[in-house]
Parts: structure tokens; sequence; C-alpha cells
């Protein structure tokens, strides 16, 4: 038992710098016929998404991964991907994938906060870190490891898998010009940001992304937040809400996930293994790149064509939010130790990366 | 010919969205023996690089692409790497890749400016795009299209193989208070960069990495630039300069780049083909990450433990250098047709999603 979770460790780390020293050798070890599972076995495996079916960029991602996976292992890794509510339901997919129902997932870890509470911090903290930081800490701070801890009792082995960017704040049937108009607001805004949102006055409503449009528009809700103009867009929100609100203080740089049932990953070779680690950071990389070239023509088409009205929240109300924030994040970390761990691991990171942006990222968008 | 190059396009086009719509059966079709090349055959190929051997980040990378090729391919593609002088010198990569003495290269596009002026522009341009933003372009832009077509006639096709972030604006041994300061300064900057610093007042110099430091330590050149303070301090520049400034205008966001021999590519079977493809898309994303990670712990010790001074670039001086950036740019995309669609393309691009950032990622740093 020992030694089969040391080389999980290691299997986990060994892109990461860190684990190059301790797992190096092994990794560097080319086996003919894999560490385990058999070279030619074909491993037909089941992705369920929490995205409706080819939604752009959440739901395409997953389906770029299957076909990518595929042709590395010359049909040896045969992945089928069904949309939300095809097998499951979006919002049961960590059970499904856990209970083995089926191999693989991809949804955000905020999605499961109901049952794990600081798991929310592996998709985002509502003011604080963007996509750039969310993949430093998750790879070169401890993050993924954390991650990796956190899932273990659950059977899962999770890993980042895209990014939207900096979201925008949502859509609002009202305009936001003080504190005083989020008083008795409903609306839907998942993870810690709801939680964030009550505390400013408002009421949060849990809604899958396909009953947003309709509770807009029969007024069940007066606001809701989704990704961004290229997502939003497909979604029509703007035939139902006119102001369009930036930035996106609740969901700064959203990490995905895909996840993988621990026994199913371990039935696979090591170069199986491997080729999946690779195409998931590969699709890490392609989703941000997707969502930061599509947003702004969509953004266009928003205002040009629907008349959307573009407003910034005003000052006072993005320091109420903020001054929630932290409390709320911080309360999220009283669960139990590793939530703590999560906690300080994130915070830790997060004060290091915000110093040095201030006078790189930062002062370079300012000064150009 | 024709069908070869549509073959072409198609494969150097199927990650992105675009390429899907036109390439996306042939990218499904899984073959059993490969599309070109024997299916048991292994690749012996090298890989020579731009950087010192092993040097963090920028040399380490292209190690750890070799090592998760060797895993996934089973051996089947044995990439062994070389640092810079190992077997050719560092500017002599692109060369040296192109006549096929090595199949792989790992560099930055801005060191053949001498060779294609506007092959900077895939790299980084001054006061121009980040690391997210050239992602995008690069991806889902256009940008990796035309950089394929820039180097077609040269025998090499190129991929986006890792980023710094936005870089510091270097080692100074006297204060920059004005741009009165900047007359006579010799200054090592490569690229675009060292032509906006030269309509500043300046006199840029060209000396790889591993001469920097004794040109400074002489009087050769008054200033240098590197990378930040990940990379900075393992150069121990601190111990021959006294100041230290932000933020790099000069790079904000440089793309590395892979290349690789046009034949040794087309030799390969889809699946090898493909490998590569994810690796350096994971690469692409993973460097960043670790620069993203200990650039501010590098910091500190340069300030807490060295006594460097940290200065800002008054915004006048900033201003200047702007100004001359936009002439400088403007005119490498005079040198022919191409290099005007690839300015085109990239400022049609940057226009777009400076707006969007203006809103999204840059508003977000402010409020947080």
């Amino acid at each position: 038992m020992k030694i089969v979770k040391i080389m999980f460790v290691c299997a986990i780390m060994f892109f990461g710098s860190v684990g190059l020293v301790g797992c190096g050798a092994q990794s560097d070890n080319v086996q003919v016929s894999g560490a385990q599972g058999e070279s030619n076995k074909i491993y037909r495996w089941k992705l369920i998404t929490t995205w409706p079916k080819n939604l752009p960029g959440l739901g395409t991602a997953p389906e770029k991964l299957a076909r990518k996976l595929r042709i590395m292992s010359k049909g040896r890794l045969d992945i089928k991907v069904y949309g939300a509510g095809e097998l499951v339901g979006a919002f049961e997919v960590f059970d499904a994938v856990s209970q083995g129902t089926a191999e693989m997932g991809h949804g955000a870890a905020y999605y499961w906060r109901g049952k794990i509470p600081i798991a929310a911090m592996f998709a985002t903290v509502p003011f604080g870190m963007n996509a750039q930081e969310m993949n430093g800490w998750l790879h070169y701070g401890g993050g993924l490891e954390l991650w990796r801890e956190l899932y273990e009792p659950f059977n899962l082995v999770p890993f980042a898998a895209g990014n939207s960017g900096v979201q925008m704040a949502g859509w609002f049937n009202q305009e936001i010009n003080s504190v005083e108009d989020l008083r008795g607001l409903k609306m839907r805004i998942p993870g810690l940001g709801g939680e964030v949102l009550k505390r400013a006055g408002g009421v949060p409503v849990a809604l899958p992304g396909g009953e947003v449009f309709t509770a807009l528009q029969t007024g069940v809700i007066d606001a809701t937040e989704w990704v961004g103009p290229y997502n939003d867009l497909s979604l029509s929100l703007h035939s139902v809400a006119k102001y369009y609100y930036y930035p996106g203080w609740h969901e700064p740089g959203p990490t995905l996930e895909a996840i993988v049932n621990k026994e199913a990953w371990n039935s696979l070779p090591e170069d199986l293994q491997v080729m999946i680690e690779m195409s998931v950071r590969a699709i890490n990389d392609d989703m941000l790149s997707e969502f930061t070239a599509r947003n702004n023509a969509a953004l266009r088409v928003l205002i040009d064509e629907h008349g959307v009205e573009l407003r910034a929240l005003p000052d006072d109300v993005i320091a109420v939010l903020r001054d929630a924030a932290s409390d709320v994040v911080a309360e999220a970390a009283q669960d139990n130790e590793l939530s703590q761990r999560i906690y300080d691991s994130y915070m830790g990171f997060f004060s290091e990366v915000r110093a040095y942006h201030a006078i790189s990222e930062q002062a370079y968008l300012n000064a150009r």
C-alpha cells in the first residue's frame, strides 16, 4: 500500500519540477509493455460533462481531448463524450465518475461545494487569482497535489483542463448604482460568489446553464452571471436582460477540471497516462486561447446589433463585495485540517504572485 | 503537390476550431499503421536549443518535452536535447534545423530577425500582446497559419512552445530618471526592442546570454535586459548592476518556438505528430506556470539578500519608447506582402483583445 501511494504521488507530480527530483528516473524509464495494463488492450471510456453537448469552448474542449487521444493512442484509448443529461445530469458528474459509472468527467470544482466546501478554491475564488496565476499555483505551487489529496477519498484524480479567463459580472434587469441595488436581488450565481452576494444583501440562486434563460425571462431571477460574451451570446441572454456588467469579481479565472476514476487511471499503461496528462494541459492552454480570441467580437455583436448596455460596477459596490469575499473564503477554510492547508497554500501563493504581477502583468497593461 | 499542401494545412490547423470544420473527419480517422512512416520504426532526433543546457525554465522545457514524448511513444520518438554550443551555436539553430542537421529546435523567433525582419512578431512586440493574448492570436486568430507560411520556404514547421510572461525592463548601472538618461546608453537588448531603444537615443547591443555578465562587469555595456527575477538571479546579474527596472515594455510576453524540419515532420506517422502537437502545447502552458510561480520569491532574494534597488521607469520615458515602438513595428511590416499581412493580422487581433482586456483582465487586476 505504501509503495503504491508513493508511485501515485510520483505519477501525479512528474510534470512539475518538484517531482522531477524524486521521480525523474522513473519517468525516463521507457517500458515497452507499459507499467500496468496491456499494451494492445483497447480502453473504451465514457467522458461525462456538466456542459450542454458541444457548447462553444466549454463543451467542445472534451470532444477535442477525446479526438486527440484516439489519434495518439491509435484507438487504444477510445473515449466517448456525453453532454449534460445524456448519461447523467450536470450536477451528478462527480458522483458518477467517483462510482465508476463513467471513467472520466469534465466540469468545475465549485459545482461540488455542497459536498466539499473547499473544492471551490480549485475552480475560482472571488477577488482571487486569474487564469495565469491559478495555473502557476496548481502546477508549481503545490495546488495540484492538494487537489489530488482532497479528491482521493472520492476515488478521483483531478487535472486542470481549461479556463475561461476573467468572466463578466453578468446580466442585470436593472442598473446597479449603489450597494442598495444589491438588496433582495435574485441572481443566478454559483460557488463562493453566491455566498458573497448573500452577505452583500442579495439572494443567490443555483441553476444549471440550460434553465437560466427562462428564469430570467419569467422574472424568477433578476440577474445572472454566466461566462463572457462568447458563451453568453450563444445563450441569447441579451434578449432577456438589458445591462451587461464588468468586471467579473466572482470568477476571475475559473479552472475547469478533468476528473478520472482512480481505478480506471491505475488500469492504464504509463504511455496512455502521459497522453492524458499532456492532452489535458494542451486543452488547458487551448480553451483560454479560444475565449481570449472570441470574446471581443461577441461583445461588439451584443452592443452594436442587440443594443446591450455595457456598465462598470461602481467602486463602492466592488469594495463591499471585496470585504464580504474575504470573510466567505476564510470561513470555507474552517471545515477541517485539509481545508485549512488548502486555504493557506492558495493565500500564500496569491500573496506572492499578486505582488509580482503588480510590477509585471498589471503594471504593463496599465503602461502600454 | 496541391493535395499535399491542403493536407499540410489541415495537419497544422486541426487543434484550432477553424481547422475542425475542414479537417475534422480526417483527424478522427484513426489509422492503425500511421499516415506515413512505419508503425514500429524508431525515430532518433536531435533537438538543439538557443539556451544554455538546463537553464531554468527556458532550457529545462525542451528536456521535459523529450522525456514526455519518449514515454508516450514507448521509445519510438527518441529525442536527444543539446544546449547552445553543444552541437551548433545559439544563433545557428534556425539554419541547422532548416538544413536537417537537427530535426528540431527550441528558441525564439526574434533571434532570426536579421534573416526575416517580421519574424520578431511571432516572439514579442514592444508594447504589444502579453502571453495570454499571443496564445489567442496564434491559435485562434490566424497567427500560427501565418507563422507556418513565413517559415515554409525555410523548410520549417513552427509551434508555440513556452512563454516567460511580461519580462523586466532590465538591469542598469545608473538610474533612469528622464529620457536624457537613455542617450548613449549601451544596452544588451534584442529584437524590435533594441531598434526602439536606438530611436530613443540608446545604443542596442546583441549578445547571447552567456556573455552578458562579463560585458556588464567590464563596462562594455551599461545595462541589459534578460528575462525576469527567476532567470536573472541564476545569471547573477545583481552582482554587476544595482538598479532593476520594471515593467518590461520591450517583451510583454515572448512566445518561444519549437521548430521542426519539414521532411522530418512529414516522415512521422500521424500518432507521433499529434504527440508532438499536444506536448508542445502542454510545454507552452507549463513554462508560463513555472515563471509565474517562481518570479516573486526570486525577486525577494534579489532585494532582501542582495540589496537590489527596484525602480519603475518614469511615465515620460515609457511614453517616448511607446511612440518609437509604433514606428519601428510598422516599418518591419514594409518588407514584403507577407510581412504586411502578418502585421495587419497581429494589429487587428491586438486591437480587439486589448479592448476586451480593458474591461476584463486589466479592469479586474485594478479592482481586486
